[in-house]
């Protein structure tokens, strides 16, 4: 499986972050690219840099305002004469509006934001869209008749909106990836998302289509992020209505319960068909993950790879989440892995 | 003119906020409503407690679940084994569930407030539950026949809405001013908000009622704070529509032009022909103000409340912002003292 990856990511460094009440150094920092690299290359996978894609690839998932703004979110940053990361502090809730979009930086930020812990630098921009362009690249491979490839993407993408940012993520890159897959021919396609946190991003774009099956396994969003979405309730609106499927799961959750549960995604997936896959792959469903509360060990990865390799389906992986630093390369070269294993077998 | 005032304010010392994309000290802090004391002391105004209120008085303008929130918020982040004061981080953005209530303290943080820059700390309800009960003596003495009445409430609440909370404000004390007039017989009530931002949270309370009229002059929204309403196009609905109305102002707003607003609000009130005025008197306006943009100077302020006295009408004020806490004092016992001459003459 070859592995697409791009140094640009370095330019993305958040700084400082508000997690759960207190101002903390970004979880989702540099080094996690580097520790997957490192694993990555240790396991012999083939390191690919993007390939370029126009600008408008970006609009088939998000909007073209969302996007002209987090182009020149900074500069305009710079030029109310602020320096260093940035972070909303204020946000349109119940009751205010959503229909005007206001002019200042600070208000802007705000509009565009679910969250005070998605700090922008001047470089996120660059990072971001070089993501984008991995996750595109590993889908154009699917496309063109590989098997499988893997996007090592950072920042994450999931919980990217149509047009909102949070959680670490700006572009999201599996909504980009299996877009891209559809606008190649692939009549239907999967999204199913691994990361301990809700693909509310991911079921945002797709929420009102049938030709895009989103699955999230997940902490429950009654007390994990992002808290608002990510439900069992959740099944889609309109065309869309039964093609979105969440499995919130409980703190402390381990290998044997989240098994049953991926079991029944894959169940659901067979049902639908679809031509290809995309996997939104986090690892933060680790036992010592900082932020995350499920019970999964390193022998365990390899077999969530096996398991989805048993689908037979092309598969896109994307990276998204995973924050024990030190393990986070070797669990997601041990989802690859897996998943080579079982599919060549 | 009687001062109502309680020393429980002292309780709520919030810690730090996020403005503007930095942590910095709350601009909101106690030694405001010393200043404010003690100019008013010193200009001879009557200081008096509040008297106590049942707790249903305060479910008239806000949700029994919000009140419940805000009572038991910090005892559900201490079981959670955090301290000092808390801030929410993630917030229900577009896109996102309004229906549901999470569980967790930090999800349920969020999903009450619209901002992160509000905190609690443990002596939070003691303030404002003080704080509110001060609104609500101003006006029961209003309600018994005084001509005015001032209510020294620190922290603020115009940013309150029915459910919730944001901009340094937990408990609307104009809006729970101005239903306690309605509930003693008062048949028209108008709030009249002269803080340098938008009085969203009573607009959002009275949004669809024509008993309480809403005016509000400030900072315009698309750049000030809360950036999500206040826009001059707000009229209400239902029931309520004609009964809002709002005077975004640019940057730099001096006296004249200020005055001039001022009137066409004072006129819409006249026409309106209310039983009983609230006034949410913030002196954020003035040109030293930390974190405000208009320019009116300490000589403009016994100006203000001779205009308000113009209209011969029973008048509760109830403090909201002011942050340059060496002026905040002085400018509005020189409101009061205006309004009081005028009044007289």
């Amino acid at each position: 499986m070859k592995v697409i990856y791009s140094d640009k990511h370095q330019a993305h460094q958040g700084g400082m972050e508000l997690h759960r009440g207190e101002l903390v150094p970004c979880y989702e920092m540099p080094s996690r690219a580097q520790f997957m690299l490192d694993a990555l290359r240790q396991a012999d996978f083939p390191i690919l840099p993007p390939r370029n894609f126009a600008p408008e690839q970006l609009e088939r998932v998000h909007s073209a305002d969302y996007l002209q703004f987090l182009r020149t979110a900074y500069s305009q940053w710079q030029a109310a004469g602020k320096s260093g990361f940035m972070l909303p502090s204020a946000f349109p809730a119940r009751g205010q509006r959503q229909d005007k979009i206001p002019t200042g930086i600070h208000a802007k930020l705000g509009y565009y934001s679910y969250d005070a812990s998605t700090p922008m630098v001047a470089g996120t921009w660059q990072a971001v869209e070089a993501g984008a362009h991995c996750a595109l690249t590993a889908a154009a491979l699917v496309a063109e008749g590989e098997h499988s490839a893997y996007a090592l993407c950072r920042p994450p993408g999931h919980h990217a909106g149509y047009a909102t940012f949070g959680g670490y993520c700006f572009l999201n890159n599996a909504a980009l990836a299996a877009q891209y897959l559809r606008d190649q021919g692939k009549q239907k396609v999967v999204v199913l998302d691994v990361d301990y946190h809700h693909g509310n991003g991911t079921q945002d774009i797709f929420w009102q289509r049938d030709d895009v099956l989103t699955i999230s396994i997940h902490g429950d969003p009654a007390t994990e992020y992002p808290f608002f979405l990510g439900y069992a309730d959740e099944q889609g609106e309109g065309t869309g209505l039964g093609y979105c499927h969440n499995f919130p799961l409980p703190a402390g959750t381990d290998w044997p319960t989240y098994q049953q549960v991926l079991l029944q995604a894959l169940q659901l997936i067979k049902d639908f068909s679809p031509d290809a896959m995309v996997v939104s792959l986090g690892v933060d469903t680790f036992e010592d993950d900082p932020i995350s509360a499920f019970k999964l060990k390193s022998e365990h990865y390899p077999l969530l790879g096996a398991h989805i390799a048993s689908l037979g389906l092309a598969t896109v992986f994307i990276q998204e989440g995973g924050y024990a630093v030190a393990e986070v390369g070797q669990n997601v070269a041990a989802v690859l892995q897996g998943f080579e294993q079982a599919a060549q077998s």
